[in-house]
């Protein structure tokens, strides 16, 4: 097994090359992968195998031994979306801005690759080839650390790019795989500055919390979403209801899944039976304050812990407020900056909510569901950005790019 | 003295006010700091008197006791420059972009403030005033970590800055110090990410990578500038002798001077005898490689950490390369990805370093030393990023701003 720091030194040498890979060597790279893969499936296929029995033995979850299974109509899905990946604009060499300096020099702000990026991940080993291809796309090389759970189709995957890679004009080694997952590696990883020039966790939020507390190399970070629906006491009773109901229960497992409803005191006296009623029938469980109980009895309480909760499941917290500014005190204490709705008739309240509200997507009669990449039009997804640094909410290609000043002078110097 | 915690919780809760701020607001809260600081002088150069009797009586060199020292016209300077800082146009609130969705879902990207900023910096006091009201113009709420060195005019000059904010309908805590400046509480600090947002370090290159290691805050990195200049085989002669003389010793200490002098072989056997006789006139010192060496003994030998080494000095090192593409690869491996330049007639060649050299600003035919956020135009700068991510090269105002993305519908929901 090839050490730590080899692997850097060599994705650092290879990201150099790489760099200066043009738009069709990139896309043909990912073009050779994409074949590989299939012509690769059944070793793919076999080492996935491996994984599972593994997981079997170590008692794994039924929900996670399905994100490691690979099927032959999973790898065909992952093949054609880097094919989808090879139509996207390139998002490298676009001029961003230019100038003229006031001493004549001619200034270009250009995209350019990050460099080298490193990846930690958890499971699924389909996040191994999106996650290789968006690096590639964008001219970076990639250093990748799966979950020892998914370690031999991680192994076999990679393989297949590379024998891809050694195919086309890129070099192997703009794709390698930390195949020792022990932990001590994962923390050695995260001091790699010299090599590496972002770190993006993606998994659990423990995952993401150990990577900001140890990484020296920065982190691009996608996080929870503890997001937020707000009914105005002015709310069209049957849309609020369907967003409720839509941005809860349509996928609940996922960040931009909403967690908590606030509601209007007014709306509530009206239309919170209407609106408790849509909910038990979609299976949903509720908690709620004192007002919400005192009308249904058959709710749970909400205690401090349900406003700071993710369930990611069929679970809602319901509380009652008195005024547009309550909601937005609310959320902006206990929500986790991902995306936040309301829904209301009054404009003035929809600016103020949009304005005010501290959040990556902040929406005004529509469900949070739509926070991510290809929604957006991105194309492509790197995550969901919950920081507040280079990126914010959803992450195209674009978020894999940095910046370069080039300036042509005649000779200006310094006064 | 307020612990670190309570100066979080504060900067938390001012930055929620201080982002719902007017341009016209936070423009009067800069008018009556600049006014405030004018009003106090007195205090503050009482207070800076303190620190410059600390500093002789722990034999300070006179290096830095320049830099802490303060005088009524540099207070001027600085009130003055504040006033420069009202005329910037507001980065905050300008759309970066608008779209629509395809299921007709109305997007725009906002500027909005960071939130919270934390800045710790070194020696000079003037820092204290820059850094705030940066912040301030952009939104961003901030705790400032000066050193001990210059703590007694700190405290006065924030004094001064809070006393203005209390005129105005700024919060107070926008601006606040840490005053206990023991290194422990620093590297408190470093942790709070629960309520700081950036980290910027201004300082030694020794500070940023304390910094950088230890922080789980996102870090705004301003950097070493270890910079070339490359002197291609058809460069022009006078203007290759002219920049590189520009570039190392119009202002050796800054960043963005030289500290080696890369020269094509043909180049140097033709004008190399000129270009040294130059830098010997204007007192540089040289460290040569052996072909410099031998055309004039008198040069010093350069070693490995010559190449590696910002001298910040009348001290330049100088290598003989056989191409432009030696030359492009001794500044990849060597350079800190601050600013590198090309001297050369040759358009080819120009092009080749412009794109092949990783850096933040790359030049043909000019003194790097316009690598500054009011050369390029800004009004203002941070400091000079060299990490890759948010923000490469001069900051100016933007840097210290987020995005948002309002989403406005009609009850569109996830299908």
């Amino acid at each position: 097994m090839i050490g730590l720091e080899q692997l850097g030194q060599q994705a650092k040498e290879a990201s150099i090359h790489l760099s200066r890979a043009s738009t069709k060597d990139r896309n043909e790279g990912l073009t050779l992968i994409a074949k590989q893969l299939l012509e690769e499936q059944e070793a793919i296929l076999k080492a996935n195998e491996e994984d599972l029995l593994s997981a079997e033995q170590n008692q794994i979850s039924k929900a996670v031994m399905d994100r490691i299974r690979l099927t032959p109509e999973r790898i065909k899905a992952i093949s054609d979306g880097l094919l989808d990946l090879v139509e996207l604009p390139d998002p490298i060499g676009r001029e961003l801005d230019s100038w003229t300096l006031e001493n004549g020099i001619q200034l270009s702000k250009v995209a350019v690759p990050i460099g080298v990026v490193g990846i930690i991940y958890e499971a699924r080993p389909n996040v191994t080839v999106d996650a290789a291809a968006l690096c590639l796309k964008s001219g970076n090389a990639v250093l990748l650390r799966g979950s020892s759970s998914a370690i031999h189709s991680n192994i076999a995957i990679v393989k297949a790019i590379r024998s891809a890679l050694e195919q086309s004009n890129m070099p192997i080694n703009s794709v390698q795989l930390l195949e020792d997952t022990s932990r001590k590696t994962a923390e050695q990883m995260f001091k790699m500055n010299k090599y590496l020039d972002v770190l993006i966790p993606r998994g659990s939020q423990r995952l993401i919390d150990t990577v900001i507390e140890k990484s020296s190399i920065p982190v691009l970070e996608t996080g929870a979403g503890n997001c937020h629906m707000y009914v105005d006491q002015s709310a069209d009773s049957s849309m609020a209801i369907q967003l409720v109901i839509n941005a809860k229960t349509q996928r609940p497992s996922v960040c931009n899944a909403i967690e908590t409803v606030l509601i209007h005191k007014d709306w509530f006296y009206s239309f919170g039976k209407d609106l408790i009623d849509a909910l038990k029938d979609h299976h949903v469980e509720l908690r709620g304050d004192q007002q919400v109980v005192s009308i249904d009895p058959s709710i749970k309480n909400a205690t401090e812990d349900d406003w700071n909760t993710e369930y990611l499941d069929m679970i809602l917290a319901m509380k009652i407020v008195n005024s547009v500014e309550e909601a937005i005190e609310h959320i902006n204490h206990y929500g986790t900056s991902h995306s936040e709705a309301i829904v209301t008739t009054n404009p003035d309240h929809a600016v103020k909510f949009l304005n005010e509200v501290d959040a990556a997507c902040v929406y005004h009669n529509a469900s949070t569901r739509f926070t991510d990449g290809f929604e957006f039009g991105f194309g492509a997804e790197i995550g969901i950005s919950t920081q507040k640094l280079h990126a914010r909410g959803p992450m195209g290609l674009e978020a894999l790019t940095s910046t370069k000043y080039k300036l042509s002078g005649e000779g200006q110097y310094k006064k």
